[in-house]
């Protein structure tokens, strides 16, 4: 199973002339999730061409605008547009008396159905679950009640060597078992350790976001061993006073941060408007950590 | 005094990747009026360079998502700017109802006021007046109540003649009553009509701004003689019949309005998103009142 990132936005609150607020999208075979939704997402998602009607499920950090302000004009075009789902939208609770008003204006019946699951903002909490993937909520550390998220591929099961059915004759039965982990018993009482007979299967994949935030390693135990690692690095190190005074981190923390958690690989964005040039980012983050990229608009990064 | 309009928006309410829904900036010496704010204003407003600290007065002709889901977002980023103004807002009533729980979520103490201003939306009504600028909102003809505007310089004062003064030897204290129009008498009785005293003023200097609309002669008789009419042309003649069923207008009945109206200058804007190249709407109107322009985007037209 891939995992597709797409980047629409990775600018802090403050617009500049060519960079959007947050938004990705996360595409992982038959399901696309929308994560945050800052103001430009539904044009950010023309350019890359990815289809509103694919998107069933939209993730939303925390309620600054730069993370919300999108939404309305999203759900609204998806209307437009006739298409005819259930749109679940995983958010702090108060998002649903923010925008419900503007909802209930769009007149006549909506073709989508926008269904608001609130977040446990204190806990991390399973809020997604299908047959491969699940999607974790887990607090971070912001001026208002922010949570990051886990997505992750389920284990999978062992694959079963086909050498071995055939050498010890094993019954169709039994071979659920084996997947699972069981050894094997021979007719004549042999046991066959469940390691002889299987390949083990390929690492989960996973994918964690996590802003707006500081520098908080309590993260790091929850995304443990995460493929990539999206961390928000909105300052530099230069203006290290003002993340922490601000809640937000610098490119050296988040980096701290990939570090900690053992990522393979870390995408750094929210970059505050200040800074034109990104790539001290790039230079400051790679000191610490050095699998590090900056997450730039209409990029794919695919793990 | 000159008018400075900037469009930053001329689509219709369906994204494209290259055209943002309706906004546009009316600048005049000491003022900048914005004239509905869809989404992604605040980053057109930027890639054109305008202060977001000299908006003081919004205008919104009617509550459909791409004529309103912007100004969240600019109201949001003012305030994160320390902007420190009043920010009159001159929309239909609901407009506060709709995005007051969104104002209310910024934590803190707001540094700009936003003040709500209903719009009469049964009949031409003044809203705004400073000692140089009137503006009026008149109904036009949409699926939910909706106004135009029409911005106009105030009627001028007549310039007296210098040589008249000498010749006449006209006292400073009746300058005043002639460039108001009224005649002079010499010591000896004789009559000087004001025509030979003075040089016609300038012709006050008007904008007008109807979308979304149909095609609505009423509209002519209030923007008669107008120096420039923006006009919405969300359709082509082919598509007439769904322009008539969704109460727009094509570019030939926009072109229609300007000759009715005496305008000087058609621009037409709200295109479709399914028309790419625009070039026909240009051609449609032109058909029918040769001096129409397309509203393009980052462009300025100046009156």
């Amino acid at each position: 199973m891939s995992f597709e990132l797409t980047i629409l936005g990775s600018n802090s609150a403050l617009p500049t002339s060519n960079r959007y607020p947050t938004a990705q999208v996360l595409e992982v075979p038959g399901r696309c999730f929308l994560i945050d939704c800052g103001e430009g997402t539904q044009i950010q998602l023309r350019r890359n061409k990815i289809s509103f009607s694919k998107i069933r499920h939209i993730f939303i950090s925390h309620l600054h605008g730069d993370h919300y302000y999108g939404l309305i004009g999203l759900l609204s075009t998806m209307n437009l547009l006739g298409v005819k789902s259930d749109v679940h939208i995983y958010a702090p609770s108060e998002l649903k008396t923010l925008i419900q008003p503007q909802l209930d204006f769009i007149r006549g019946e909506m073709s989508i159905k926008p269904i608001f699951h609130p977040l446990n903002l204190k806990k991390p909490q399973t809020v997604f679950e299908s047959k491969n993937i699940e999607v974790l909520s887990f607090p971070v550390k912001h001026s208002i009640p922010t949570v990051g998220f886990l997505f992750r591929e389920k284990p999978k099961q062992a694959n079963i060597k086909k050498e071995m059915i055939k050498a010890y004759n094993i019954p169709l039965a039994q071979i659920k078992d084996i997947k699972a982990g069981a050894d094997f018993e021979t007719e004549d009482g042999r046991i066959i350790p469940n390691e002889k007979l299987t390949t083990p299967p390929p690492k989960p994949k996973s994918y964690a976001f996590c802003t707006d935030t500081a520098f908080h390693p309590p993260i790091a135990e929850i995304i443990n061993g995460v493929d990539l690692l999206y961390h928000e690095a909105t300052f530099l190190e230069e203006l290290k006073d003002l993340a922490e005074k601000t809640l937000h981190s610098t490119a050296r923390q988040a980096a701290e941060m990939a570090k900690l958690s053992k990522a393979s690989k870390l995408l750094i964005g929210h970059f505050s408007s200040r800074f034109k040039n990104l790539n001290d980012f790039k230079t400051e983050a790679r000191e610490v950590f050095k699998n590090t990229e900056l997450a730039i608009e209409g990029k794919k990064y695919i793990i």
